[in-house]
């Protein structure tokens, strides 16, 4: 087996946390390289594309979360093979990067220019990417959003739900997903709940 | 066979053209409904993102073009089974996307400020990707970027290559790409050379 170092922020989301949670539900061992932002700041011109994370394996640096992502979802079980269901479960994964970069073009904003982009946001990208999970949660059955098992999409969801109702994200109502995507709000307690999802964060909790 | 229908602008270009090209090769049928700007406007807020490109499979509107594009290599021979190899054809893809993303955050800007964009755009995305998209392509051989044959990433990589050398990105040297990355350039040369690709132009001149 190869060996996976993941450098990443030292927080329990963001794009890291999905390959953190399915290399650790496939009992897969990888190095947990946490960095601080000032340490990010000066690693950060090394890095092959400006940003974090970067996946080193067996020492070659890579780039591409939702690539390495699905990768390690098929070493692990958590991909379909099917291709239909592979491209569901992909789809969803870019549904969520989609919001997640939309986030980020708000970032660096400040007082009235971030609150009303804020709410542009709300109103615009994350009502549409929250309802069309919902909407693809149900088509699938409403268990899993593809292959009718775990499989890394249902990870991304969980990880981006989590962090969207932490009140974390300000002029974000805390409660915009339970109004707007019940469906994916009820999923991501049944993937806290997973055995392997509720191990890895007990342990992290240590 | 499910029923394809690509919904995008009308240009040989962009998010939908290597899955147009793509299907195209494999010989599979498709609706290639090419929109005008005044069209798109009108029909935007039916999107489920508010976006194009949209894949209609069987009459059902999907999202993420590069979700797409995988899910139609797998159908037409033009994606890696190796799970290894299926990784480096998704990071081109996504390294790409990251490139066309950051050139879509300079695209509303004018006069001084888009210049200036521009040269931060080239001086560090487009600099940072050319180089790290030739250093992939040497490190598989150099002929293609994974699985030692044609797959929707060297697809993709062409159809960025092309628009990039093509001048109609302003403040854009038209060389960059010749002078960063000359192997994916050569690259570029010898996907448009391939026969389905070119047969494909071919019938699109007519």
């Amino acid at each position: 087996m190869a060996k996976f170092k993941i450098s990443y922020f030292d927080i329990d989301g963001g794009r890291a946390e999905p390959i953190r949670l399915a290399l650790s539900l496939g009992g897969i061992e990888f190095e947990d390289h946490r960095l601080s932002f000032a340490e990010f700041k000066e690693m950060r011109a090394g890095t092959p594309l400006n940003a974090l994370p970067v996946f080193e394996i067996d020492g070659v640096a890579y780039t591409q979360s939702n690539a390495m992502c699905r990768y390690v979802g098929k070493l692990t079980g958590l991909y379909p093979s099917d291709p239909w269901q592979a491209f569901l479960c992909d789809e969803v994964m870019d549904i969520v990067e989609d919001a997640v970069l939309a986030f980020g073009r708000t970032m660096r904003l400040e007082g009235d220019e971030l609150k009303s982009a804020r709410k542009d946001l709300v109103d615009g990208m994350y009502t549409r990417c929250l309802q069309l999970l919902d909407k693809r949660l149900e088509a699938a059955g409403g268990q899993y959003f593809a292959g009718g098992h775990l499989t890394v999409a249902d990870l991304k969801a969980y990880v981006w739900l989590k962090r969207l109702r932490s009140g974390e994200q300000d002029h974000v109502p805390v409660d915009l997903a339970d109004r707007l995507a019940p469906a994916l709000v009820r999923h991501m307690e049944r993937v806290a709940a997973e055995p392997g999802v509720a191990a890895y964060y007990a342990r992290r909790a240590k």
